[in-house]
């Protein structure tokens, strides 16, 4: 539901050097043959191969060198029978030639002669025009998110400026009148405004960037004005707290009174009282206060449809089974994401939790690699037994 | 040998906001419990649990209601025997009550009362302080790179500044007459300069930030020149090309003239001719200048270098073993690095290579998430059957 009512973000376009991390928002063609000409993939001699048959160490074929061909400069010598042309990585074949034969197979001979020590077959240490990427044919397709190998990619075919999905703008509303900012002095029954923070580290991973950052007490015009604003200025709204059953869980009503709420409350743990809606249009995840709470439904929901706005296809998180190391109890009825360190040992993972997994817990979250998943109709396991692993990495 | 001779940056002092994806400097302790009180873990009642002995829907005990405490206000009014605060989330458990009664296990009654309709046991839905983090305990050690999770946990104890490493300053230099950028037109005997690309983005992600990226022709002069500023300006130097055996190879020569070579030439496929050594004290990488051997270097030897020069311990990729989805020819003597897609298929691993490996064939590294790690002194792998595979993750 979430990934069909999410909007697709327009297309910018941006310099290459700044696409790392970007999702490709064009079908990128190659503009000429990669490599663009047949050339040497040795410093070495380029040769007729039928002169080199039979060149060993003890007997080796004497040629002339007729040039020398450093990479970035075209020879137009002809190699013919008896003649080589000296030639470095990368260089054009020159005309006539079929082989390369690698320096270290060759001799300095006297009068501008060389040596041939091994014998070459046709096509030897050549690459030709287009054996990477033909001329025409697609080298990225849209929707891919650019890493190094890509930059390097889109640089070959010429790519000097790209078109990529708009970064969504993420809205951070937390709410709470316990909560005070991170700097601000701790009073009696206060504690600090962290979601705000590993939400804003979230977003970012995730490919957003970040346009409002907030922080409201559980005051019903206050709220009502951030959000009105966050609908106005960005492309996705996530709040934190207020979602729960109590009197004081504004951001629900709040919600229901400037947009519309699409659903409320999963059967997850942690991360049940979640609610998803939006306000004119744009997407408001309004996740649980609960610190680890937040972040699983964040990870679950929220960077999914991040994703998805950006046109990449990719959106969850890779699944492996593995081993737990110990017991976890779990009662049915909800699917539990329990965090854990992941590690490959011998032939298979073991994933051991990360201590008490109470939603209020932060230091669950510190280290963990992973979620193991327990899913709604599963009980305990044991410790040996095989479970489903969320692989998130460390981020 | 490169770990033992890379220097460590030192630290500098950041916004919390700014700290995503660096190396924390410091450790970090709780400067306060976490959280710093006990708590409700629910929204509903505080009450002396004894009161609720024998509590059922049919037979509800009925508590007067004393005060209504939302979180971020503490109220004073002690709960006695026959009494009830109304409670929400997080907010400071209430003298005298030792127990909290969730609000869905309750029903309105006359009078400011409350009906319990569920025994609750002492100590139930509390959070008690300190059960997250104690005061003065470690939460996070020197040497972490910061997440999400890490992000909250640092605004949980209250540090709007960190104290991180500093980014490496990197210079990339590409060398080769044959390369053009971008943006300029192919003549003959050209090719676009894709390398400085790709290694920026490799850079960027491994925490560096990039200092300089120049590119020059073979030419002896402007080399030295290049090298010598990269190596006053920046803290890590990587070239591309020019580390061969052929007669245009210059980057070693210069690397020997201006500094000291440590180490030629690494028994790998690709990246073979890796040239390591210093100028000035700074590390330089002399990468081979095709694409792929260049990518490959530098996830081999530049990112441990760059993440252990920031502190962080954990410098190689996760390593694991899959099934190869096809034939694999090797020739014993060097240990090499086969691209490829691992994807987690019903109980392990399945590797499927991308393509042909030609170090020159930049295709082979798009969309693959892994290497197949074939050791030097193994022979051909075989379809089917068990291979070392390094997770570099989609990058």
């Amino acid at each position: 539901m979430i990934l069909e009512s999410v909007p697709r973000l327009g297309a910018e376009l941006l310099a290459l050097r700044d696409g790392l991390g970007r999702a490709l928002a064009e079908d990128v063609y190659a503009d000429q043959d990669l490599p663009p000409f047949d050339n040497s993939a040795m410093d070495g001699y380029a040769v007729i191969a039928a002169d080199t048959t039979g060149a060993t160490s003890e007997n080796p074929r004497a040629l002339r060198c007729i040039a020398e061909e450093p990479a970035g400069v075209t020879v137009t010598e002809r190699v013919i029978t008896g003649t080589a042309v000296k030639i470095m990585t990368g260089a054009p074949i020159p005309p006539g030639a079929d082989a390369i034969v690698p320096v270290e197979d060759t001799s300095a001979g006297a009068d501008g002669r060389v040596g041939i020590l091994r014998e070459a077959v046709s096509g030897a240490h050549v690459r030709r025009a287009g054996e990477d990427v033909k001329r025409g044919r697609i080298v990225l397709m849209s929707g891919v998110r650019i890493g190094p190998a890509e930059m390097g990619a889109l640089a070959a075919v010429g790519k000097a400026e790209i078109t990529v999905s708009k970064a969504p703008a993420v809205a951070i509303v937390t709410t709470g009148t316990e909560l005070v900012d991170v700097s601000e002095r701790l009073g009696p029954g206060r504690i600090r405004d962290s979601n705000s923070y590993s939400l804003l580290g979230q977003a970012l991973n995730a490919g957003a960037r970040v346009s409002m950052v907030e922080r409201t007490a559980d005051e019903r015009s206050e709220l009502e004005r951030l959000l009105t604003l966050a609908a106005q200025t960005s492309d996705i709204i996530i709040t934190s707290g207020g979602v729960s059953v109590g009197d004081y869980d504004l951001v629900k009503e709040t919600l229901a009174k400037l947009g519309e709420i699409l659903f409320w409350k999963v059967a997850i743990k942690p991360g049940k009282p979640l609610a998803y809606g939006r306000i004119d249009g744009k997407p408001l995840f309004g996740l649980p206060g609960n610190p680890v709470s937040s972040m699983v439904a964040f990870d679950l929901f929220v960077r999914p449809a991040l994703l998805h706005m950006q046109g990449i296809s990719d959106v969850t998180y890779p699944r492996v089974s593995g081993v737990v190391s110990e017991d976890l109890r779990h009662k049915p009825g909800r699917r539990e994401y329990v965090r854990a360190v992941t590690v490959w040992q011998g032939e298979g993972y073991v994933a051991a939790p990360t201590g008490d997994q109470g939603s209020g817990r932060l230091s669950s979250m510190l280290g963990a690699n992973s979620y193991i998943v327990i899913s709604e109709d599963q009980g305990d396991l044991r410790a040996g037994g095989k479970a489903s692993v969320m692989l998130t990495g460390r981020r």
